[in-house]
């Protein structure tokens, strides 16, 4: 190892652009099991280098190739190469933004794209934080709602506060329940708000719920209103959730983890009104918009919130007798702004409205043609974020009585299909059931820079082969 | 930009090469607003890769190196170079450990290493998870010990349970504070527990302070030992903490955020003896080890509490119809862990305690120059973890009275004799007072492949270069 510890890198880089060859495959599947016994992870003794890049080729080896286009099994894809580069520049630098001091670029970085970030989402006054990811973003909104509206809990807790409640969708971020039970709210707090068929939030029940609970003398804290839910990518009717929400005095907080990169484009941000009117929102650009992980941004719209709810006074760490503008140590903030600012650099506003577009064209075109191909059949027909869900009914299922048992066949063969895919290593693909919706498959696109309409037919394609040969290996 | 993403990935190998060179300054410190007027941040435009290389180089020239021996600004310092080598490849891989299936390969090291780490910190048995940083291990163990003692806190909340009290010491780390806030304690709920002279809580006091809660009917939930406190270096004396907490019930968590690192070495572990009783433990081998930030660890004796206290089913996320072992699914991981793992596997568990005990070596080698320079005062000349506070006393201060006014102006001077070395790029250290003592420097040594006695010696030069320069410019 040279003295400045840099020869590795070189390795290193080597291997990720043998990783993303062409023929290199989307996954080599094997079971727990089977991998644990051909890879030597024990750590006890220490290998050279030349055994220590033999080792790393073959964890690579067995590692999905998440930057193909075929990778479709979670909401985040392929990371922008502009980010990719900026992470690796981020790791080299190793530093936080405890204070102006030890990250002074990064500090500013950071600062310029907040702002940027916050005028995008129309609260040009707020401020902001990047956030370890979604989970901790939603215990940031609550923290900062809770805090907005009883500041003694800072010091007294939530014995002293009266009962209180949070209002969510069916079809919302489980995070929420973690939160509730971490803050100390409990889950018994949480109202859940049926949706409509197309998983978006039935405002008016909403509206009914919160009064309820005025009556039964709780006090409604929070509303969490979801712009992408996980599933179907539903965006909820966020002028009404506003609506309602001013109405009752209620702290709005938007969940746009997966959705608020739609803010990205002049053409498809309008699914998103009334986000500006929201008192806080989560954003993860290492979802659709190709970040990478983990890059969360938590906003809030009332600026100062932030620092008061969170600030514990380290002596050590915020010197007031510091020979430069201390208003500059931000505190307690990693540096993952600094990857997003090098995508963002890169493509600018322009470029990613670009991506945006794109995006959602592909998955409009993928519902169209999932719309009129045999065999297929969607489960919502209306673009909201880019999923696409549907169910792939085998030939053999075709045009009989669609009764409880034919559906219970269905949610059997769209896992078969999935497991089928994956050992022919041609698509990753997320399936779930939906409430009273058994498994069908998600397609959810993300800004790929490869991918178009030919490789959406293309998957398409691989689901019908594995689904006729799944069935095939049922019925013999 | 290549069709597979990578070739700005050349650019940035190159720009952290030139970037490490030994000619490069440790600092070209500028205030806020001179460096926003130097450098193009702005993002609404792209720019070429061309323009984007500049940019990137600017950000790169007024940055911290972190990776030199003279940053001993934070707990953190140069990362192994190792562990660099695997962040750049998460980050490439970039996936999670949701689940087996997107992170096969991953989640077999993380259990592997969790395992390993497990044995090494006493607790074979335990369960452990990568955190996003310190205070959310913090969060992790509190939660945990809460829903160990009440697991109707996850559906019924903080209002439901009785009175419940948490204690830490005075030198503890100030994460605490916001993690009562956060889980609806409430800061009033701390017991702030005094130290000795070296840092250390006093045990009989934490004994006496349960004792006077559960007389006055409170409930003793949590105590948090420290190894590792964060100016002095503290370790509190486990093994009395382990008898109290085993007397009154109470669970014991140990932040060895700093200090768990020490457990590495064979010949200093023993400075940690009854962290194996602990019922949690927080350990961040960003900090001592060299881990590149963040790399957290906690850890729980109790088998099956973090998934019993965190889990909140998100159906699509872990179908039980998959068609391998789903119990490698464990949900909410990131990738952290294949950074530590590189390290762990290119070093092993002997080079690894050799680094750990040149840290000490070197650490006691400061203590003893800096007890017998003339001029460098000790504010303990006990080596727990390998941090050496000191102040320097300018010539001219010498032989007096230290009384009020003598402090005074050493505390003045110190945050001066720091601003020089940051102005002549000598030396990035730490100060802070602490308690009744004013302004001192602290110097806290990591797992470095470079620091030997000559760099000690230079640092403490420089120390004593600016002092005397300072006292100059203010006696002028």
């Amino acid at each position: 190892m040279e003295a400045n510890g840099t020869s590795f890198l070189d390795r290193v880089l080597n291997l990720v652009k043998e990783d993303r060859s062409e023929s290199v495959p989307l996954i080599q599947f094997k079971h727990p099991k089977d991998l644990e016994a051909i890879l030597d992870l024990d750590v006890t003794k220490g290998v050279n280098d030349k055994d220590l890049e033999k080792c790393v080729r073959e964890v690579l080896k067995y590692s999905v190739k998440t930057h193909k286009g075929t990778f479709k099994n979670q909401l985040f894809c392929a990371t922008d190469p502009y980010g990719l580069a900026g992470a690796w520049l981020s790791e080299a630098c190793n530093t936080s933004q405890y204070t102006f001091e030890v990250g002074p670029v990064f500090t500013l970085i950071e600062l310029k794209l907040l702002n940027h970030i916050l005028k995008l989402f129309g609260i040009p006054n707020g401020d902001g934080i990047f956030s370890p990811g979604g989970s901790i973003s939603m215990l940031y909104g609550i923290v900062a709602a809770r805090y907005k509206a009883f500041p003694e809990i800072k010091t007294k807790g939530m014995r002293c506060l009266p009962e209180l409640v949070i209002f969510t969708s069916q079809d919302s971020h489980y995070s929420i329940k973690k939160a509730a039970h971490w803050l100390g709210f409990g889950t018994d707090s949480i109202r859940i708000i049926p949706t409509n068929n197309h998983g978006q939030m039935l405002v008016d029940k909403l509206d009914e719920a919160i009064q309820i609970e005025k009556d039964l003398g709780r006090c409604p804290l929070f509303v969490n209103g979801t712009a992408g839910t996980t599933v179907l990518g539903a965006i909820d009717d966020l002028e009404a959730v506003a609506d309602v929400c001013k109405k009752h005095g209620v702290w709005m907080h938007v969940d746009g983890c997966w959705g608020g990169s739609l803010m990205l484009s002049p053409k498809y941000r309008n699914k998103l009104k009334g986000v500006e009117r929201a008192n806080s929102i989560a954003w993860n650009p290492h979802k659709m918009m190709g970040a990478p992980l983990q890059c969360s941004v938590f906003m809030v719209r009332d600026k100062g919130l932030l620092h008061e709810a969170n600030c514990a006074a380290a002596q050590y760490l915020f010197a007031q007798d510091k020979f430069y503008d201390v208003s500059y140590d931000t505190g307690d903030k990693s540096i993952d702004s600094f990857k997003l600012w090098m995508m963002w650099k890169a493509r600018g506003d322009l470029g990613l409205s670009e991506l945006a577009d794109r995006t959602m064209a592909t998955a409009q075109f993928c519902i169209e043609v999932v719309a009129s191909r045999p065999g297929f059949k969607l489960v919502s027909d209306v673009l909201q974020c880019p999923n696409v869900c549907f169910w792939y009914i085998p030939t053999f299922m075709r045009g009989k009585a669609e009764d409880g048992q034919w559906w219970e066949i269905m949610h059997k063969i769209t896992p078969k299909i999935k497991e089928l895919l994956i050992l022919n290593s041609q698509l990753m693909v997320a399936y779930s059931p939906l409430q009273n919706q058994k498994n069908f498959f998600r397609l959810a696109f993300t800004f790929h820079p490869e991918i178009d309409s030919h490789q959406v037919v293309q998957m398409l394609n691989s689901i019908e082969q594995c689904g006729e040969t799944v069935t095939m290996e049922m019925l013999t």
